[in-house]
């Protein structure tokens, strides 16, 4: 059933809203107390867009928490059970903040931009206020913010070269998961090579409403050969990619452990981090529960909160969300389930939300 | 503009979801991570249905934050600077909460439902996690949770005839910000009378979801004679009656004095909060800016953002909500104006995002 959206100041409009409106916006979900856009010519033709061609994304509401002073990376540290105690300040770390119990509490992107400085790009939670909670706990040396920074995702195949006649050809040497400095009208941008598609890119932080409006037009103006179009984080291209959404497929109630996240979960005993005990008790032991992929034989699915799933009247699960993959011709969705009950790559018949479906369980990224 | 919202998990249903959406629900705005109303007849019809009749409010998104064990009396009263200290088990206290800069973070009801316990029952930010940084980080002795209680707001001057029919006489008794528990199907809901309107009523915290169901539909069936309708916090009523928003009029970069909300400020020495240095030196100094409402000889505004306000060329303030106001028969706004700028009650002519309005400054709430 489709809803209109109320807008107003608490549910914040970016530098680019007037923009995205102009060219057609159609949707909107919000993020971080803020205006995420969520399709523009439907989530299909929005997809087979984003894979052949180049999009931009306002993708503001990656709300950056800064953490700076003495005791920096240390509070850094303890949110996260990452290892970052040999970060580079020019390298993007997905980095699960958890609390003292091993639970993800956001599953942001970090990264040191200056020696006693960090930018947490943050998923939908208010990281801000758990950080200060714990440097007013702890009587941490450190200034937490919010600053004005309004990331610009650029996306798609066709986005080196789009970047390339924006920034030179020395953009095409910024590896995956690097960051760096690159001018743009005099102003020095901070772009990584990353972006939340599996269709290449990269991410500006706009630190400059009125230089980055410039870029924005400069980019929609290069990019008219390569078919660029406004954008955003796609439904069927992140789930055909396996990217997990924070909300969505995980939440407070899941260890990064029971989502799969074991290569971001350092026990590195040189480290301290909130339940590390714990998730080093869970590795030792295993998790009972974890995500799978289905791939569900319907052509028409929509997932606005966990789903039961059912098999032979037992419950042993919950589907997190899903989507009409017509690439596989199939839903395929992302479950949290029962590791006694997860049998993989076989037929199987589940009743998901009290309706009977034919299924396979599958990991994760989906193959084809 | 129209936009639609899009919907996922991450964004919460609630249990009343589908009910509201069978009897016609307009357009969502979200809030704490979830579906909150925002019109089902159109601002105006449903804020004239209000103050006539009476109508049941989603309002799930008014989240408990559950502080429970040794020290929850200590991090309840430390994370806020209302006089906590002689709270009674039956009362509902409006309480700011502050950061150790004296900057409101949320601006919720608190209510302490048995002696260890407390129900923070929050505006539009993530509390928890700052309650679990402040715990975690002090070492404290409590458990903090997000129970599943989804409040259902009888609103509206009927809204009394209808508690009683279904509750009987004795919630008559209750007085304004108490509350206790009552029985329905024989289970013990806790019911305050409270609301976020100025036409009296009830907030029903249904912490069983079936039950709470029957209880829907029974207060839409008795109520039929009374005209109830789904209804939902209501933008013209609530800027009328100068009901402030967190998010819109307020957030983390004012403090609870610049607000008006002096009467919520104890400097009370026995008790120790967070700020609280920061706020007795504004205390004595007096605020350098707050909180006014405007009269605008205009019939329509749409707030998106907080707008600047120049005065003769001068910026004074910004403009954080505002609506028409068919009773007042103009736009009525609430603004942060700087105190050297606030003349109140006289003709100005003040430029609003860039267009020149005839306007009158005035005292919060409004007086007609």
């Amino acid at each position: 059933m489709n809803h209109f959206i109320a807008k107003s100041a608490r549910v914040r409009s970016t530098p680019f809203t007037q923009r995205i409106e102009d060219y057609g916006v159609q949707s909107y979900t919000v993020y971080n107390h803020m205006l995420l856009p969520a399709s523009f010519h439907g989530v299909v033709d929005d997809c087979n867009h984003l894979k052949k061609n180049v999009q931009l994304w306002d993708v503001s509401v990656e709300r950056q928490v800064q953490i700076k002073g003495p005791d920096a990376d240390f509070l850094a540290q303890l949110m996260t059970c990452r290892d970052l105690s040999h970060a580079k300040d020019h390298v993007c770390y997905y980095a699960p903040i958890v609390d003292e119990q091993g639970k993800i509490l956001n599953d942001p992107l970090v990264m040191k931009i200056q020696p006693d400085t960090w930018w947490i790009s943050i998923a939908d939670t208010d990281v801000l206020l758990y950080a200060k909670g714990i440097a007013i706990g702890k009587n941490l040396d450190v200034e937490i913010t919010e600053p004005n920074v309004n990331p610009l995702a650029v996306q798609g195949p066709k986005s080196f070269e789009l970047m390339k006649r924006i920034f030179g050809e020395e953009i095409l040497n910024l590896k995956f998961f690097h960051f760096k400095r690159f001018d743009f009208q005099g102003h020095p941008f901070l772009i990584a090579r990353s972006g939340w598609s599996k269709q290449g890119g990269f991410e500006i932080y706009v630190d400059n409403d009125e230089i980055g409006l410039l870029l924005y037009d400069q980019l929609m103006k290069e990019g008219k050969d390569l078919e660029v179009r406004p954008g955003c984080p796609n439904l069927i291209e992140r789930i055909e990619s396996g990217l997990l959404s924070y909300g969505n497929d995980m939440d407070m109630n899941d260890t990064p452990l029971e989502c799969g996240l074991d290569n971001f979960v350092s026990l590195n005993p040189d480290i301290e981090y909130l339940g590390k005990d714990i998730l080093q008790k869970q590795k030792n032991e295993g998790v009972s529960r974890s995500l799978v992929g289905l791939l569900l034989d319907i052509k028409e699915i929509s997932v606005t909160q966990h789903l039961p799933i059912m098999k032979e009247d037992r419950f042993i699960g919950t589907l997190r969300s899903a989507c009409f993959s017509p690439n596989f011709n199939q839903c395929l969705g992302i479950a949290m389930i029962d590791k006694s009950h997860q049998i993989l790559d076989q037929d199987l018949s589940l009743e998901i939300n009290g309706k009977k479906i034919s299924a396979k369980m599958t990991n994760l990224p989906f193959q084809k």
